[in-house]
């Protein structure tokens, strides 16, 4: 087994950039998983797979497949380098990004479209849920956060692998959506349709937006219909991630 | 305008102990709120509010009602002991818990009860959820975190002042709710049916519960149903307070 001890070595740094820093991963189109349950994950992506990291003191789990997988056994400070956190459990996984294109695929009628989302958790979370919710794929405006970091990866819980995540222009995939009679609804509080008062036919695609001004005008202007969760207490919105939640399970339902 | 300038100061003491530990927080029933979204809730509430803590250099909103309120201007050292992160607004309130009593109310019809939640970014969302969706309550089992840590204040929203939250032994909570004909519906994965496939005639109350284990198996033994959301994709889970948008916003609208 390869050993690494310096913070200095080269794939170390590459590493804690990775962690660290969108360019760094916008580059390589790499990115680091963290824990027992994303690098167990991450194991049964053999295409995506580049390396099992453990610091010297962790215990692989027996019934993981790492026959042919290569691992690099770390110190404690070379492992500190790359945690996410003080409580890291000590493994990581250094992965391909899943490429998923940038155009959209002809069999898929359900899509969650998300714009400007600015906190990776929430991120995290909307396409863990889309992938719970069987979405077909989730498509990224260019102004939301980056979809690897880490904090990200790990809300997502090993969705990343089992969903495809398109990014792009969200006007242009509005306007290709539409052409091929997959109705898009926009998310919004005016000219705002209660979210029950729609008929779905088996396609649809819903559009999210920022957690403070929601989903821009603009896009909202081009959808065919715009749609609002009705607040019955005194809250004034819910979390995007909730509201995505209700949305395509209300409309996968249908 | 009363100022403190010294981090020695017992106030300050006081107010950075409310934001570090649950014990201060308890022990005095009070809390503190951050961020110039959170202290505008907080001056809607008179009863509990106590006092108004601003950054020398912050300017406070023109709009804000603050006639009668006690307001107290600290230097950066203070404002950064007592700040939740580095990027903080220089903004506090200094309240009172809203205290709801530990016993249910002969008139609440629709209740969210948490079981073991560990999360306090969850939390907070699970409490603005059930305002959201229009719930009479929050209970909260013993083995939740505290309602009033920092990260679960700033989470829900302000809704910790909408809904009442109640303490204790969410067994007795069951056993009392099934008294008064209240169908309490758990969700698990085993014994469980599609939580579309349940009656709902006005009133219900919903468990949910830890992160990684969900809710207690003796709870669930003691429910009148255990619901389950189907995974339609391959995400093995979805993220509890996600779960609970679905769940309350589902049955609300039955």
């Amino acid at each position: 087994m390869k050993r690494i001890e310096s913070i200095q070595n080269a794939l170390v740094k590459h590493w804690k950039k990775l962690v660290q820093t969108r360019k760094e991963r916008d580059q390589s189109k790499e990115f680091i998983l963290e824990g027992f349950h994303l690098v167990e994950e991450a194991l049964k992506q053999r295409d995506s797979f580049l390396t099992l990291i453990k610091r010297e003191d962790v215990e692989l789990p027996s019934h993981w497949q790492t026959q042919e997988v290569q691992i690099i056994e770390v110190n404690a400070a070379v492992a500190n380098e790359i945690a996410e956190t003080g409580s890291s459990q000590g493994v990581f996984a250094h992965c391909k990004q899943p490429q998923s294109g940038e155009t959209l695929q002809g069999h898929w009628k359900k899509l969650l479209l998300i714009d400007s989302v600015q906190d990776p958790g929430n991120l995290g979370t909307m396409i863990r849920t889309a992938d719970a919710a069987g979405m077909d794929a989730v498509i990224l405006g260019k102004g939301t956060v980056d979809p690897f970091s880490p904090k990200t990866v790990r809300s997502a819980q090993g969705s990343h692998f089992n969903i495809p995540l398109i990014r792009g222009e969200l006007q242009e995939f509005v306007r290709q959506l539409k052409a091929t009679n997959i109705p898009v609804f926009g998310t919004g509080l005016t000219n705002a349709v209660d979210y029950l008062n729609v008929e779905i036919e088996g396609a649809f695609a819903v559009i999210l937006g920022n957690e403070g001004s929601g989903v821009h005008p603009e896009l909202l202007s081009q959808t065919d219909k715009n749609v609002k969760i009705p607040m019955y207490g005194k809250a004034e919105s819910l979390n995007v991630a909730v509201a995505t939640g209700i949305l395509l399970y209300t409309y996968k339902s249908k």
